[in-house]
């Protein structure tokens, strides 16, 4: 008798974690991290010069490899997570275990 | 006649860069994250195990060195830009131009 005797890691490659951060373009106006600078303002802490708020997606996707997985997270970064008029990403690709 | 000639660097200190990663804890349910994962799915994007959602900031701050700056970031989280109940937080500081 013959079993799939493949590990998970054989059949769909290797689980990578990938940390995407979307932020605004630096034209596009930003209430909330106005409202968060004016509230920091308020809570007594000096110096903030300005906030900016965006978005952060840890995605753990299995792949090949590293690049295939980071080419991976960057189409959907440009097709779903961010928006590219108004939006910038970056993202990071680590193994995870 | 004598005229305020410090430099904004000597009266409010250097300026630093915080970026602030705010995510849920793994054990709070995050269906955001689960919904973005599913659409992914749709997309065609084959091999996401999962996606967790959170909010990122970028703290523009003055402060006189690199560990007052973190310290005083690290307040602003715990007492403002995360929950403490259902999320955490890591960030980094580096110095901005």
């Amino acid at each position: 008798m013959t079993t799939d005797t493949q590990s998970p890691t054989t059949t769909k490659g290797q689980r990578y974690l990938a940390r995407v951060f979307v932020s605004l373009k630096p034209t596009v106006n930003d209430p909330e991290g106005a409202t968060v600078a004016n509230a920091l303002g308020s809570l007594g802490f000096e110096g903030v010069e300005r906030v900016r708020s965006g978005r952060y997606f840890e995605v753990t996707l299995f792949a090949s490899d590293e690049h295939t997985a980071s080419t991976s997270v960057d189409q959907m970064c440009s097709r779903l997570l961010a928006n590219p008029v108004i939006e910038t990403y970056s993202l990071t690709v680590e193994e995870a275990d």
